[in-house]
């Protein structure tokens, strides 16, 4: 292992149209939200491993001999990873004193670390630091796992040489190569997988790829050209369970499924409309009307999910607040209160957008100014990082 | 004419469900609200016909000998109305001088008074005063003009005879039988046609029969057996055209087939959804789960009427004003302001309503606490009248 030090972040995901429909075979787009997770990765001469994340205060290291037993059965090495290895799981619950029900973020993000880290340097465990540090609220549904195991995968597959380091002298950030991504994106899954049990791969695919994925049936598709579109990203802050909004719909259907299931056809019309909007976007430049047809279908979407059961008054705050200046808003997600998004078009006035910011947090919100569309997963130089970000993660 | 005096009343209509998808070959259904019109007819020996209507400052009577002229060319007679008598309306249009743009509620009223007064007595012009009463607000959608020509053709033809009083010593009310129902609705449709021009007859159809009448492809059917409900009508009083309302649905339509089609599909699964409640409340008894069904399949429609572009913010007020008391509301008609519906459930405490109702109020609506599902055109004997009524139209 050569690397001292590598810089990469990766961004969260919002679901643009159809959520809730997705499960039902329905056709959803999502797409990387430009909040990221950064992480540094340092070798060191220690013979221990650290992992810093500050937004959880948790600052945990290992000896590297302490390490070394759990891998006595392990069989992979650094290969592709298409399988968990339960074993190695169970061993590393056992081992960290993390029991199978714990499903606490730090817990998570310990086991996911430690799994990934094992598994890529199983052939000689390497002396390093990682420091991670994320724009992205956890829990907020927008993908901050998978940001991280994004991150994970990325950093440790690069300091152990598995994939290049694209970064060139001339260069502030980069990315890698369609293969490397791929390989970055299904060992990001494997954690995926021990933070979620079951997940359905599009958070990881999204984070790595960034721009919008077309998510149908299981299947994963990339749009191969799309614009980048300023939104604010707002947290209701209420909480919501997205296992019982799921089942609320499911059970609205089979209530009324004469009503329903066509409101599921609409949104999976809603989701192809847009992809096509987007598609005509980015070949012919965009126009007013685009963002036009954009809003119009945003509030379609909006009022079907809440056809679904999965609004709530907080939603309704936000999409009234933001609709009193013209601007059009859906949640974004499981719904039941969690997160909006709300469209912002590019003639609009930055001191209408600062005035949105501040009624919303009035309203007890909190709210970014951000961007869809954006990169994945890339490298970067330090001065490819703003001072803030480099002065946090090179705090640790 | 043996008849001394008449009293008949007629309710107005909502759309429950289906306003807008009706127009695309979708089921509605239309029902009636016990918002009504009164109307005392009482022979004279003036040798004139007059007609009162205090609503709008209307006061009018014409010598039957100015009047005979007309019926010059009639061939008519008392018979059944099949087809305007367009030379009669444009004679009648010369002779009261209301141009033919004219479409004031006026000149309306005027004209289909004495289009269906000249008809129904043409054998004979009798000396007879109208005084005619509402409850409900004009241009609203609620069916005002077909109220007016039901009352007037049920109050004209049973003076003339055509049909029976079916009131006995014994009752405070009564309706009259099948067939001469069919008879008072087919002359309350040519007062219809002569207002509205090209009307759907469901107004004058809900106003004849009373309780839910299923609308779908232009056919009529009565609902047998329905409850009656308890509910608020609103009137946001938002001016709107209804012309522009159905042509803006039909741009969006055009504009997204493929989402919104299906969101009519839905629509029309609402009707008969709700339909099927009904009639299971009929024959078993109304549960409180038969009220939410009612309820959720408000919500949802009142979605899809977003959908189509027909909310109005102050429509938005009203159903977020009753949620808070736990009621649901949609909008009922063309949208885009007008009128709602607030359904009250059977436990609803009379302290909600009447906060709900001064809430309502203080936002500027008008609203009325009634029910829908109410009898149709009724005659009354004049203790079958509350004194209020009463008064007004003995006033004149």
């Amino acid at each position: 292992m050569q690397t001292r030090e590598v810089f990469v972040s990766a961004p969260g995901k919002v679901i643009f149209h159809g959520e809730h429909s997705v499960v039902h075979g329905k056709v959803a787009l999502a797409v990387s939200v430009n909040l990221r997770t950064f992480l540094r990765l340092k070798s060191t001469s220690s013979a221990e491993v650290r992992i810093n994340l500050p937004n959880i205060d948790t600052f945990l290291s290992w000896e590297i001999t302490a390490l070394q037993p759990l891998l006595a059965n392990f069989k992979g090495g650094q290969c592709d990873p298409t399988e968990l290895d339960t074993d190695l799981l169970k061993r590393l619950r056992t081992f960290t004193g993390i029991s199978d029900d714990s499903t606490d973020t730090r817990s998570m993000a310990v086991l996911a670390f430690l799994y990934t880290y094992l598994t890529i340097f199983a052939e000689s465990l390497a002396s390093i630091t990682l420091t991670v540090w994320s724009e992205l609220p956890t829990g907020a549904g927008l993908g901050s796992s998978a940001a991280y195991n994004v991150c994970l995968s990325a950093a440790l597959l690069s300091a152990r040489e598995s994939i290049s380091s694209p970064l060139t002298p001339q260069l502030e950030s980069a990315s890698w190569s369609k293969e490397e991504l791929e390989l970055i994106n299904r060992w990001a899954f494997m954690g995926e997988k021990i933070i979620h049990g079951n997940p359905s791969g599009v958070d990881n695919a999204v984070s790595t790829w960034g721009g919008f994925l077309r998510y149908h049936a299981g299947s994963i598709t990339p749009l191969s050209w799309v614009p980048i579109l300023r939104i604010l990203l707002t947290n209701t802050k209420v909480p919501r369970s997205t296992k019982v909004l799921v089942s609320g719909v499911k059970d609205k259907i089979n209530k009324f499924p004469t009503v329903m299931k066509p409101v599921l056809e609409s949104v999976s019309a809603v989701s192809c409309t847009c992809e096509q909007t987007l598609t005509e976007m980015a070949a012919h430049g965009p126009s007013a009307e685009h963002f036009n047809i954009l809003e119009e279908l945003i509030d379609i979407n909006q009022h079907h999910l809440n056809v679904m059961g999965v609004g709530h008054s907080s939603l309704d705050t936000l999409c009234r607040v933001t609709l009193a200046r013209g601007l059009h808003s859906k949640l974004t997600g499981a719904g039941g209160g969690g997160c909006g998004i709300t469209l912002l078009r590019p003639e609009t006035d930055p001191s209408v957008i600062q005035s949105t910011v501040e009624e919303l947090k009035t309203c007890g919100f909190d709210c970014w100014e951000t961007s869809i569309g954006a990169p994945g997963v890339q490298q970067h130089a330090s001065n490819g990082l703003s001072l803030d970000v480099l002065k946090i993660l090179n705090s640790y």
